[in-house]
């Protein structure tokens, strides 16, 4: 059986902001630049998850992209669309919502979740057009 | 002396809610369903700045291109960038900040800054890959 | 009141043929070559649906966008998403799939279905990202 | 000589539909949803194939772009555009055609085409903007 | 009859400079900036060509794609593609090659080659991703 | 701690023109096609620079993206940008300017500037929508 990857892609849109409470707004300033501006801003993020797994002989598929939707719009999209990463989103609660850490918090969220045989392969996250960050696990 | 229509591309990241104070909360999500999440969301927003006049036979420009990035990020995206919308824009105050009323605050920054005979043609503002919104005055 | 205008995009997937039924086979192909081919093709097609009417100074809203998608969707979409647009479109019986002829027909589906005060602007169908057609009545 | 990755980008468009003849109607929808809708849809198929190899020093090239895009469009594009992916293409006969059966058999089209020291590294098929597969052989 | 838009998108890439052979190197640099580097650079440039005119009942076409595709290939993408726009193209002899004066030199190429009944309408430039120009005639 | 990769998008325009200067003019245009125009062509190149590291507990970051961006400005993106491949830069004298070997000499600009513990994962040149290289060392 070939091993294929799939991936799917979704979006959101979501408020947040990069400080420390522990530090002064000046220190966050300093570290975290304009993305640390006190009353929040936000971005239309784009998300893609990637499977990997044999193809079933029977369906041609590794999984039914719209199971694999369905689940990422349950565990995922649905928490954080139109929400503020930092103040509305229990499973980021206490994490600096960098895209690297929302990136490993989304990986955490789907690797349960997936039918037997099917592995989670990478999730990729884009912040804007020019920057994105991938998270395989490990 | 032909007629050319020149349009400079920018982009800026910002956070917004929408909502009416003399509005109770319910009767705000009836009207702008998670639009009007208490904490904010936010968008990439990309702006599209057209302005429109004779090509200079000297220079072949209708508008430097630099000159006219300059005035919409002084007099937009300075602004606007890694902010709130509905908190931190004096421009937008009492605005409810929806792309509509963006777009035609965002014409009333630029009409008087160009130099003389290139006109302001029409602002676009894409709040996300799927919708967007364009104002020509009047 | 300034009037704005505002565009939605969506899309689908569908199959179609460009042929005439009193045309030879060899007539068709020489007129509408590989589009002509016997068996069918299809596309992802992109629409924009644009909009034009007077900013609510309650909503800050030309029209509701759920309420523009929700009735493109209905009106359109719903009827051509996976698809044959010559076989199973009811609207688009007897007609020549062609994108101009598509765009007509979509335009025609959508102009009585506007909220009063919001006349519709345009239509737009992409076939492929390298042609597109639109459609303003008239 | 360093080893560098290339990659050619190609479209072209295709009708579909999943399903298995020996299957109900009512079975194929359960399974495929609208994918299985009995007069075909279709797609703008993306199709990315990536080489791998060591630059020539004279040329600068690992292959020419030319000679790549020649091999993919006569063994893999010529046969499937503007056909139907079901009825029309002999290397997809009783092969389902799933992006991931398709990924599949675009690979083994190309594997041997190849110029000696250039490897086959990745075939990559976007059905939609919204979902993509790739294959890595193995 | 309906009358719709058809626009086809080509690309081009090509090097240009943008200097007054009479003025100084340092002038040049003072207006120019950049774009007057003395050893030339180069763009991917995006063109768009659209044509406006009734649809024809018989084959439900404007104009066939492929005839202006062809049409604009031989007038001049055949000219500027992987050429120097000062010093390689005729119809750009003595004019500075500015994205503005580039526009109109294509709508010129153009007015006298469409069919009977299509009316060009409007020419699309894109120099980078970030601004684009257009000119209609007149 | 979890490994992260982090990716920056930059663009910049030049000139360049392949071609050896033993080689006859016949035998140049043989080998490179149009890439061997003597007038020098040009493209708007996208690049991309992919890092690797753990997650900094402090910040969320693998590395500042501010910081990222400036390296590859301050070491590529200058140099390159408005320039001639051929004659105006520095690290590319006596390379043939392909894809392939831009991508590794910009590979080799990269390698020693990162903070401790960061990594050069990938660097990706796209010379126009339709191709692109990746070199990832080694």
């Amino acid at each position: 059986m070939p091993e294929v990857r799939v991936t799917r892609r979704l979006h959101f849109s979501a408020a947040h902001r990069l400080f420390r409470s522990e530090w002064s707004d000046a220190h966050n300033a300093d570290v975290f630049g304009d993305c640390s501006s006190p009353n929040w801003h936000g971005h239309n993020y784009e998300l893609e998850v990637t499977v990997r797994g044999p193809v079933d002989p029977e369906t041609g598929y590794v999984i039914d992209l719209k199971e694999l939707r369905d689940l990422v719009q349950a565990r995922v999209v649905d928490d954080v669309d139109h929400r503020n990463l930092n103040l509305d989103v229990a499973w980021m609660k206490d994490v600096l919502p960098s895209t690297e850490n929302l990136a490993v918090a989304i990986w955490n969220r789907l690797t349960d979740g997936l039918p037997a045989g099917v592995r989670l392969e990478r999730v990729r996250v884009e912040e804007t057009p020019r920057n994105y960050v991938e998270y395989a696990g490990g």
